[in-house]
């Protein structure tokens, strides 16, 4: 029997969702995590380093998983300030120590581009958070291009969050996503229209929290303080698992109904930078270049997480 | 008993629901109508000149009320190619003589100026084309913008339909917008959402073609052309009377539900020039500045329409 | 005999150098000025446009001379602040009194299009201020730009003073620039390559002292004043009389040499708003739009303007 | 005797005058070469790489000597066409053979971030090409901005080359080097205004035809081709040896007289992308940033080429 796993690798800040979205991607059977690299995003480059780390201890993942930190800031404009539903600690919530385990030494662009030159084109990059890894990675290994099987992107929208007219990944680095969204790679879009439909509820909480072992009781702590901010900042009942959507694709692409649409990325606008201008009505005569994800099935999306949750035992390990 | 009509200037650019919207405004006795001033946009300037005048006569309206001409063409940029939906005269269906009454030697411009500065407060403009008139009226003459009553634009959207950003209005003159949107006068803006809830269906249609008069004739040879371009260049299943909706408003605020909004102009994007950034989660801290125009009453507005219509005698006079 | 005076409008905003700029406009036979038109720039609207009637009533200028006041802002950005070389009345430093006449009723942007309408498309104008009225004048009226023999604008450098990109009027009102510039009239550019060619030394302003009546008396009191503020503020050794060479070229265009170059105005630049980009060395392949002066011929400059200054009389009357 | 041998890295992009500038490097006693980096500019990458292994052979350089390929195409922009002054090559003119020693595996990127961490804060970058090896090394490891010891750019001018506002190796990749001006970094700038005066003139090139050896002679045919070339593209006698600049500054700071200034980059112009704004005049408040040379000691610059070309020996070697 040859192994059919899906190899990704996760290119994340955590983050409350990126939290779930590793525990979604180390824990599923059908995928192979080729690593997690770290790019500054929800917090500075060094917390989601360090709380990428936790999220391995906790959940027992084999030390021999890489965790390579990368960029520390957008690739040509100055950084923005963090994310304020995310907490101090880009992660807050549940109490954790310093991590034991260590960063493997190579630097994330680098991990991207020896991993893709090592496959058979068969790698998928998952970025859920700033494009920026992916971008350098881009300029610095141009081949690499062709050797991707796809980029299933967090980000985007139809309407922003961080502006009325930008999601906050593309936001905070829009030269990068214009790099990635004109590689020419396979790409999957999914914004806040999907994401939004994501959003875990009361009783999918009491669901998670039913769960017996330190997975479901990890991620009930998070979802605790994000749901609070969300509230908060954003008025919503109930926080989105945004990342988790990206991976739950990877595993199963029928969760989602997509179109293939022409996207194109803003960056000099005065109040539009970031924005990824969707062709839904092909006015432009531009060709797709990307599957913009429209509609989540939500019967089939939750039952994946909380099977894949599940299954980690007493000590984390899937 | 006083006069309590409200009075507006109609400043358009015909157009075939711009001559729904003069039809509307002349025929509604709550409306007292000081002028009509043309712009370049869905034609020509000479063209929509011309059809403002056209529809003058087949209404049969007094020859005192002006027509004046305005701008030729944007404030900064070039000329854009004129909509394909109104066809090669900007208002095709309709057999239409050369028309006998003549415009006003007054510019557009002056004409503006002219009547807020006589006025008492109380005259509102309703822009429903390319906003190059009121900029430069509001540029000559900067102490009219405490003057207006009200500005009712029809323009701008969540979504465009010119470009996937913007709204044909505002992405023909995004200077002039960014000045009228600026020009602290109150504002509501009748964008896309709003007027796609204006469709002029086969049933309404019908219900025109059954009334008697030159009018409701008039516009259901206007109404079967533009329906066919709509088809064609949007796949939609009707044509909006955009236009007319902002008169409506005049007539009865009632007919819409708003929301009081922070809106601004893009004038710098690639790829977002003339959008209406709309900042409907309150996420940017600037301060409302625009009533957006969210929901159309439907039940009220469409016999609103057919009374005005059928209130026009053989003759075409209200 | 027929009257071969140069017929020209000159469009300012006094202003020290505009002062000196009206003085040799009115007072050289071979010029018939038609009227001044005044805007906003090195002080406000209201006061350039009084600055403007004062220096009428010291050189005892008929009273038919109109003087209409215009635009009291850029087209589209924001009114920058007032330049510092002019002091808070925009003409400090004789002591005037309020003026006795009056504006003329017609704004300067009408005055501008009636006389280019009227004229047999003999009119030049000399804009030496932010070019606001010009450019509305030309967006109010297209038709006029074929009718107009030269612009001679103050205005544009290779290198600004403003800004290191930009010249003060030009920076000031970059779109405005932009209509200008693209009109296809005839353009001949006089910018701060030429002007800084003709500073008001000590020797030439004692020569002026030595001459009698109010005119000399007042371009001394002048330039007493705007010496000091050159040096205060540009360290410069002498004031230059930039707006008269645009005057002096009218009079006789032998004055400078110049070079037929393409010439487009920057509107979008983060640090170069209002730059005249000049291709000097013809690496654009863009034809030639403009004539930029070049070379000051001083040795017939300076007797030109104390030639002119003397021909007034003791009244101020040329 | 202490080893007090300047250590510097050559980013370039050969290219006529990079190879003048390689030659000097590593024939010059003062200076420690540490590598040459290549990067796109005046030819494609592939190109600019095997130029410098050419120059490297012919010159007899150790073999020890790191040449470390780089970016291949601007950060964010589309690739602009290659120069036309340096043939299809990139070095057109000498007839060489196919380099038989190699590329460094290193990537240039890699290699300019380890020698800075390797070092005691002693190494100078200089940078002859388009930036961008530069700006990617300092965005994916920004800790090296405080480890670099000067970096000596050439590029830039007061006036542009490529376009009437910027200069080649600026306009090809704005963004980088707009990163590389904020980097905080000591930066020297060597624009036009200092290699214009470094043309290699007919006398100079006689007295290099008369020295014996390989370089001597593959310089001069180097510059028998790309004078012709800067005769047809440029209409200039004689073509500079620009990046030959640096490397002289770094052996003699002295052969320039420099002003410290304030230089930003403009990256959003229509018409001025990549222009170095250089506030000569001190008018921004910006504090100063780069030295900015201005005049190059012309006594000094040209004997010291001579002298080096002179020091290698028949088979190249210095």
């Amino acid at each position: 029997m040859t192994d059919v796993r899906r190899k990704i690798i996760l290119d994340c800040d955590p983050g409350h969702d990126d939290a779930v979205a590793i525990l979604l991607a180390a824990g599923h059977p059908s995928l192979e995590m080729l690593g997690i690299t770290t790019v500054a995003g929800n917090a500075d480059a060094d917390k989601t380093a360090r709380n990428a780390l936790q999220v391995c201890e906790v959940a027992g993942l084999p030390e021999t998983l890489p965790v390579c930190a990368g960029a520390s800031g957008p690739l040509v404009r100055p950084r923005l300030p963090a994310s304020k539903v995310h907490g101090s600690s880009g992660m807050d919530g549940p109490v954790l120590a310093q991590p034991r385990r260590a960063l493997a030494p190579e630097h994330a662009v680098d991990f991207i581009i020896r991993m893709l030159r090592e496959s058979a084109g068969d790698v998928t990059l998952v970025p859920v958070g700033p494009l920026t890894n992916i971008a350098l990675a881009l300029r610095k290994a141009p081949d690499i291009a062709a050797r991707i099987e796809e980029i299933v992107v967090m980000g985007g929208a139809y309407f922003g969050n961080k502006t009325p007219a930008a999601e906050f990944n593309l936001y905070n680095d829009p030269e990068a996503a214009r790099i990635v969204f004109e590689s020419g790679a396979k790409l999957t879009m999914v914004g806040l229209e999907l994401t939004h439909q994501a959003v875990a509820t009361p009783a999918f909480l009491a669901e998670v929290a039913a769960l017996e072992g330190a997975v479901p009781r990890f991620v009930s702590e998070l979802y605790a303080f994000v749901t609070q901010t969300y509230k908060a900042v954003y008025g919503m009942d109930g926080a989105p698992v945004h990342d988790a959507c990206c991976v739950a694709y990877c595993i199963d692409p029928e969760l989602f109904t997509t179109r293939h649409l022409n996207v194109v990325i803003e960056t000099r606008g005065e109040y539009t930078a970031g924005m990824t201008v969707i062709d839904r009505g092909g006015v432009t005569g531009r060709p797709p270049n990307v599957d913009v994800a429209e509609r989540l099935r939500q019967e089939r999306f939750w039952p994946l997480l909380l099977e894949t949750f599940a299954r980690y035992g007493q000590d984390g390990t899937a």
